[in-house]
């Protein structure tokens, strides 16, 4: 069974780790990218790993134990804090803020060297990750939130590092199955259409028992 | 057109970069899960923030610039060290290794928390992320290296944090148009198939006239 955990932070908890964890999560972007990119010595390399070790340890002094997928605070806000997608706390993430808009969902981001797959280009799994995620939330903007029971995409050029925008929307339906459909548009040069998805979202037994007992 | 960089490292040169960078991105890996789960105080928030730019900037001082996505060396051995599934200079990469094997492929590895969507769960994207890479090593394997042109998953259960499995095996054919199949099998307690995909990869026509020119 898959429910959030609604640890209901202390609002001034909730924003201040927003505020400064998410700061901090921006840092290690930047650091992930060095990472790949850096040819110094070995004596360097080596220490700046020690150094880093000295880091997490020093974090790990206090942290959440569990899932951290999804954290409330008290006043009610939740925060998918650690999502590799839209997590502001995660490293990994772009992140994306998704933007609603007119029934549908967009967002934009800049990809760099930590998402390459083929030299200069997007990898295309990454194209899938954004995509799923983006349809997902498409899914809850029409008011039918679900998980992602299939996702078909079509890779109709290859997008190259740099801006891109995802976007997405549901079609028309009612019920507990929704298909979405988005695509991911390379805005380096003129906007171009590189990547088309569909994707059916259910939502789950858990959720609707939720729903319903509320 | 999308071409890999040869920039033909000395040997040494490409051994020490993988040695000693690759244990680099795994304490990095450690880093990121610190950094979600970290509930420490502000001002050790921030005074890691100012250490990670520091570090940052020590990595910086001798970079490669532009594309990272494939490098060589002088002795023709190619390593992905950026991809964000294989690479292991990249510390979003879990990074998997992948194992040849009658015909098809497998890898194997362990989600953590930089992975999670649903609570407790690996997020559908990162499973799609995983299998599309995946997929096109078996279309490698087979002989019939390609690009993405579609891929379609079917998510049969989700997939908890945790051990994974992910194979794939091209189907019988010819030409430059390849079908692949492929599933991503949890294995926390008894094995269980969660996700399953089919993508078509097709060997793009600057490859082509590279291996027809060789």
């Amino acid at each position: 069974v898959i429910e959030p955990m609604l640890n209901h932070l202390p609002d001034e908890e909730f924003e201040r780790l927003s505020r400064h964890g998410g700061a901090l999560a921006e840092s290690v972007r930047d650091l992930v990218e060095a990472v790949i990119r850096s040819s110094v010595g070995n004596d360097e390399l080596d220490d700046v790993r020690a150094e880093v070790e000295r880091l997490t340890a020093r974090l790990r002094v206090d942290e959440v134990r569990g899932s951290v997928g999804i954290q409330s605070s008290r006043s009610g806000q939740l925060r998918a804090w650690g999502n590799p997608v839209i997590g502001v706390r995660n490293p990994l993430a772009p992140p994306l803020t998704v933007h609603h808009d007119d029934g549908g969902v967009w967002a934009e981001t800049v990809l760099g060297s930590r998402y390459e797959g083929p030299p200069g280009h997007v990898h295309g799994g990454i194209s899938s990750l954004l995509l799923d995620h983006v349809l997902g939330e498409a899914s809850n903007a029409a008011g039918r939130p679900g998980m992602t029971a299939t996702l078909s995409l079509s890779y109709r050029k290859a997008v190259p590092l740099g801006p891109v925008r995802i976007e997405a929307k549901a079609l028309p339906g009612e019920g507990i199955k929704t298909v979405v459909q988005g695509r991911l548009v390379s805005l380096l040069d003129e906007p171009a259409v590189c990547v088309e998805a569909e994707g059916l979202f259910i939502l789950p037994r858990w959720a609707r028992e939720r729903m319903a007992s509320d």
